[in-house]
């Protein structure tokens, strides 16, 4: 039996390059490896302000762009996390065992609050928690995440540490495997590509608006006129080119710029290119997926009897070990 | 159709007199106004460290001693609550509309983190968003409870109030029914009666042991020697015979402590006396329940039964408005 993986992804069909080269490409590279669940979390993605009524259509969008950008269904198990409610139960059974200063330590929550300060909710602070149970549920070995989420694999390893310190060893340490693309910064150049801060390329995005996009994007700050010579290593349309582009167009990019032999946006063309040739054949999939929604929800139904199976099995076993049965 | 009424006790056989008369005979005595539910709350006693092994047991103890103390189950529901698991999921949810800052304030977090400051966990900062799931879930409209809950009762018509704009009209603010017994403070005169404190009269104490720690108790601290006079208003005690002394045993020891006409040693054995007398029938009837393992359990399990239909239609509605279905 292969060891189980466990991935979550927030409910929207606005993915962007920065989640596909964090999370996505390295997730669709364990599918042989691993027995890989993956969830679209709506519990986590209630904890900041959305439209109820838009949720269904996202979960379904989301849906379809993961497994256009090739999670093979037949090869994993993808669910919707509300239609297994033991994670919540988990949750707080977890919350028990989990220290609060813990959680008042952890980065992303000190940044979400202070990004919706009118409303930091006990959600935000719990996050990690249920993150955990998302996790621990399934016994999962392996956590494929970005690394600003490595943080709370750490604190999951404390809570999971301490839950078989007090009740008897039960679940496994989970591993948080990174990938090869480190933080892909936005677009300004400054922060973490990060939709709220509107400094993305969409999976699904237009190819004329991604171009147009990358031509104001941010580069090496010092580089004002073309004829200054620039410096790829602080440049973000550089570290994208690595992903995207060949070894020749790498190294080509990389000798001119330092000599002001080619202009940023001829630099960012040749990245542009490379870019709509790799997400062109994801958005054809896409927009064909994107209205069968029938077919999506078999889909996520599967994965949910599949979850729940399991789901019940763990939580037997823990309440028997709470005392609760 | 009756109002529903929420009150949840923990899962303990040790009820002491403050639990009985703050909380119990309030209860008992709402029984016929209204649709009673009440739960052994599970969930909630393992933020404080416990025994797993015993678990199952104080149960059963709480079930049979409330049972004994009045809690007719042919007039109401009783159950467990870990058996219910959408207290947790509700919980959840109520986490995103409830702010840090106001569990922050919460006098009983303040109070249980510096008894328990190794262990200060968040299953204790989140006990009162717990709790409000608990009575929302059913929407009960009463909750009768001792004053120091007052204050989490508020925070539940808060959270109450914020999913209802949030969301649509979904929950009923409770409100809270205060007994008319105020604070029972401890036989250390300190504290409020806890057991955590080691100041309580037990409801299934030996009658000898009962008027021992009473002999031991605290009285008016002027009164030293059995010659000065005392003063009935400052003496826990005198609380205490309001509750289980005639008016004519009252009027007789207001008057003759204030001259020094009786030692406190004889008030305290017409205390004695008439506390036996009321819970002597209460210790006999839980002596026999206890040993009904079959018949508590038949009762729990009915109760179970019932409470499950009634969460999983609350949370029919509460994922569809969340937009989860
Ligand atoms: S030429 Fe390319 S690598 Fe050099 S600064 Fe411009 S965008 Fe960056
Ligand atoms: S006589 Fe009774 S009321 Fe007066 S101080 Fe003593 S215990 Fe209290």
């Amino acid at each position: 039996m292969k060891d189980k993986l466990f991935s979550g992804i927030q409910p929207s069909g606005d993915i962007h390059l920065g989640n596909y080269l964090g999370a996505l490409k390295n997730w669709i590279a364990l599918l042989d490896e691993y027995d890989a669940i993956f969830s679209i979390v709506d519990y986590h993605a209630i904890t900041v302000p959305y439209e109820a009524h838009e949720l269904q259509q996202r979960i379904l969008d989301a849906t379809a762009i993961v497994i256009a950008a090739g999670l093979d269904p037949e090869r994993s198990t993808l669910f919707v996390q509300s239609t297994v409610p033991e994670h919540t139960e988990l949750c707080w059974i977890l919350g028990t065992v989990t220290r609060i200063s813990d959680l008042e330590r952890m980065t992303q929550f000190k940044q979400k609050s202070q990004q919706f300060y009118q409303t930091v909710n006990m959600g935000l602070f719990a996050y990690p928690v249920l993150q955990a149970a998302d996790i621990i549920l399934y016994k999962a070995k392996a956590v494929p995440v970005g690394e600003d989420q490595a943080q709370h694999i750490e604190l999951c390893r404390e809570i999971v540490r301490k839950f078989n310190k007090t009740y008897g060893e039960t679940f496994p340490e989970p591993q948080a495997i990174l990938g090869e693309a480190k933080r892909i910064l936005g677009l300004d150049g400054q922060a973490k590509m990060s939709k709220t801060m509107d400094n993305t390329i969409g999976l699904a995005e237009d190819p004329k608006s991604i171009q147009k996009k990358l031509n104001k994007a941010v580069t090496d700050p010092a580089r004002v006129r073309k004829t200054d010579p620039g410096n790829p290593n602080i440049c973000n349309i550089f570290t994208l080119q690595h992903f995207f582009s060949t070894p020749s167009e790498i190294e080509y990019v990389d000798r001119e710029c330092r000599v002001a032999g080619i202009g940023c946006l001829e630099c960012k063309k040749i990245l542009g290119k490379n870019i709509i040739a790799e997400i062109l054949p994801i958005q054809e999939k896409y927009e064909n997926l994107k209205y069968q929604k029938k077919y999506l929800q078999d889909i996520l139904a599967a994965g949910s009897k599949r979850c729940q199976e399991i789901a019940a099995t763990t939580m037997e076993e823990v309440r028997e070990k709470l005392g609760m049965r």
